[in-house]
């Protein structure tokens, strides 16, 4: 039998666990998310498109209220680059840590007469993202995203420009559940990127409880935070198509497009300094 | 421009939205997870040690205390079949929606004087089964769990029985973490199997605030329920080893074995009734 | 600057390489597949069906010839347990490289007189399975397959039975490529499993030149071999469904069901001892 | 039963069969690999050393030789962008189908004199390129590797240059089996980079017969073509670590680096335009 120190039984408490989420360790470096602020990178593909603004309202639920264009959505293929910020070497450390994919599905909304966005399905490559999205309200699952790219030292392949064809689409679960596809047209600026695209995000936070019936630990309105942003130099419109996928278990056909406006290429980055709690449902 | 009846703008409350996750949507159906009770079985094959007690004690904070035997440990290699209550149909309706594999460490503890066991750090393979354990307090992050499997027809491979060699092992973002293996030596019945696996389950559970610096919005202890427990006839004793490697990122080396106690090879299945919850931190 | 032994510069020839296959090297243990005979252990998902009897007979190159039964065909849904005869400890070492799964459409065909069944389309889960397909004419890619399980201690999940639903799918480069359901009726016996389920296999094997526009270095016609065949007790009958669903790149199309024969959920297990090759092309 | 029209029963022949490679089919577009020439584009951090010159010359059967420096070897971890001439649209078609990874142990050998370079052991992320890769005399294995990328636009990440530090890992079937580290110092030309990167690659085709113990159906020595050869712009240069992790079933352990040379992070593009056979050995 091992002789126990009689003092280490008594020693720990809440606080000497560290980590920003779970695991919640004595050490706190093996923790699945780091510590705010965390910093990204992200090209997109997105496809700017019309839907039933019924559909769109009925994922809106008080005080959140439809925005200016109750019909507005898009589709955003992206990869990612990230950081957390206590960990600044993770991209050496262990570049799988710091890469992933997703697919989103965005719409306009508005709160108290501000117009934003928000994501209502988006599928993710990896379980840090997973989680992180978790916390921010991103309703993240997992799923595989691929997206067209072009080398410019590949003799078979035309450097990206106008008259450029490119595709994302997304498959979770053994089901392809969106593609999307984009023809470079012209050169924008920022400013031309269409709203809801860099509107404030509104999203549901939302935890549920360990007490069958009861209501969840977590439910609240919030909105995140952004800082640094910056844009790639060249940003890219163009016309684009989408195609949703239907699927046995999957909700996003109440979704699907009815217009196309345009699709979109361009990269960014920022960071993420928390947010702000601007309702509580429970 | 879309004309939008505008009784949609005002119909959509909190109660609207199903789901027992993410995402809350109108129709309820694409929840990552579905409602309690959760159903499950499982086939195992663990590792029974002892660790340095005060590496355990470091992971119990008050209320909770070091078990009767403050060093037992044990890794635990598993596949599991599951089911959530309301959608009964899923193995049929999406295969892949129903299977995953794990690895985990566990260690004893006890609450106000009732012995019991925690998981500290656990891989699993599929984002449905992170989820799910996140609710519940597991610590959950992907990782690839491969476990030794004999099949009766194969020409080449011995059935199971008395000198069969097992092996589990675990890799998350490119680390092969926990390697352990087990010689079938004789058969036991459950009553045998060494605690604290059979204890009641006692877990902490987190998640994070989007405010910066806040405290965690969810922070108990809780004791995870169960029912319709039933074990497999046949449960395998013998000899095992483990070999925990190290990592840039993990931090399951403070509970390296330091003796091997057993190792152990059954299925068992039960329901997931709920929780209930012992202590809040915040 | 390295002092070289000079005789280290000469002594080797291609005998000192070894391994069945790719990478050969001087110890041959890493060779992605082993020697011969391979033993096999499968669990089937089989749905028979009718197809077109020219999109079969226009994959049947002379001297192979359609079968008795010109548009029979079935699509196998299989979980495998796999060993190479000189690492029969592998399953120990590494279980990863003993357990996958695949989906394939065979057709019958005939040749010489001889009923017998050749594979057309086949996606597998892992690198060693698709090698060693290749290796026995099997056109093999990857693809992941899943398929329902029911375990018996899991309160919510009736075992398997009369009535039991079963579903196979599978997906390769984010398409869902083919789904078959099954709905269990009765038990039969081996013999009762329809051919061409159970017939001598020919294969074409093929392997291309290096040399642009040269005719390949291997095109052959083979029978594989088969030996230590045995079969589960239970032998599963019943009704079956098969949904195709169209690719931009694969070509299952032409073979999409007319009409289905029945459903067949049972295993196997037997021992490849090699193959003979009945004709060259080159 | 169905009524055959008699004439397609006798009119396939192997001539009607398209496709570059497995499956072979009547349309011909679903080959695991399309038509050469292919086309290429990489971007590479590479980690050069000097390994035991009788470890590597044990690889190289006669006619092949060691090289002028018969211990030098490299570790190549590369991203790829990749095209066949006849789908050049793949890239738009499905993004998945054109992009991959890969880890490779390179060695200098000679051939009749001319120094050239052989690629011993190799893991790629996809089945195309594994495929391809084995009509080049490549071994290809699956693996996962993961390379270092600082993306301009994250607001904590450092854009790449002087004082960058890179990192590359594979692992395969559960290990990590090989990492590489290099921190940038400084700008070179093309012609700065060490051979035998660079050099004319010899590599040896394989494929084994059906028949058990019969001698392989291929087995030739051949060197492989290179059109369109260009560079990045940007070509780094500093210094390197290389660290080989033991395993189970792998063979890298005795090409472990004896002296790091140095490193090397750049981009290239290149097309294939086929190979030419220089010795058969059957």
């Amino acid at each position: 039998m091992t002789v126990l120190n009689p003092e280490a039984r008594t020693m720990t408490t809440m606080k000497d666990l560290k980590g920003f989420c779970y695991p919640l360790t004595p050490g706190g470096t093996s923790s699945l998310v780091g510590e705010m602020p965390w910093h990204y990178a992200a090209e997109y593909v997105n496809i700017v498109y019309r839907a039933d603004p019924a559909a769109i309202a009925a994922y809106l639920p008080e005080p959140l209220e439809p925005g200016p264009e109750p019909d507005i959505a898009y589709v955003a293929f992206s990869k990612w680059w990230a950081l957390w910020d206590n960990q600044p070497e993770m991209a050496f450390t262990n570049p799988e840590r710091t890469q992933y994919r997703e697919c989103a599905i965005w719409v306009g909304c508005s709160f108290q007469g501000t117009p934003g966005q928000i994501c209502l399905q988006i599928w993710v490559s990896n379980d840090f993202t997973l989680a992180r999205g978790w916390f921010m309200g991103f309703a993240k699952k997992l799923g595989q995203t691929y997206i067209t790219e072009y080398h410019p030292l590949n003799p078979a392949m035309h450097p990206l420009g106008v008259g450029s064809k490119l595709k994302g689409y997304v498959c979770a679960h053994g089901e392809r559940i969106i593609e999307g596809t984009m023809e470079i047209a012209h050169k924008i600026s920022p400013a031309d990127l269409p709203k809801p695209m860099g509107l404030p995000v509104f999203h549901i936070r939302h935890f549920p409880s360990i007490v069958r019936g009861a209501p969840p630990s977590v439910l609240e309105l919030v909105r995140l935070g952004v800082a640094n942003l910056r844009f790639s130099e060249e940003i890219w419109a163009g016309n684009g198509t989408l195609t949703f996928f239907p699927s046995d278990i999957e909700e996003h056909m109440t979704l699907v497009p009815r217009e196309i406006i345009g699709a979109y290429h361009f990269s960014l980055g920022y960071s993420f300094p928390g947010g702000e709690v601007l309702f509580k449902w429970v």
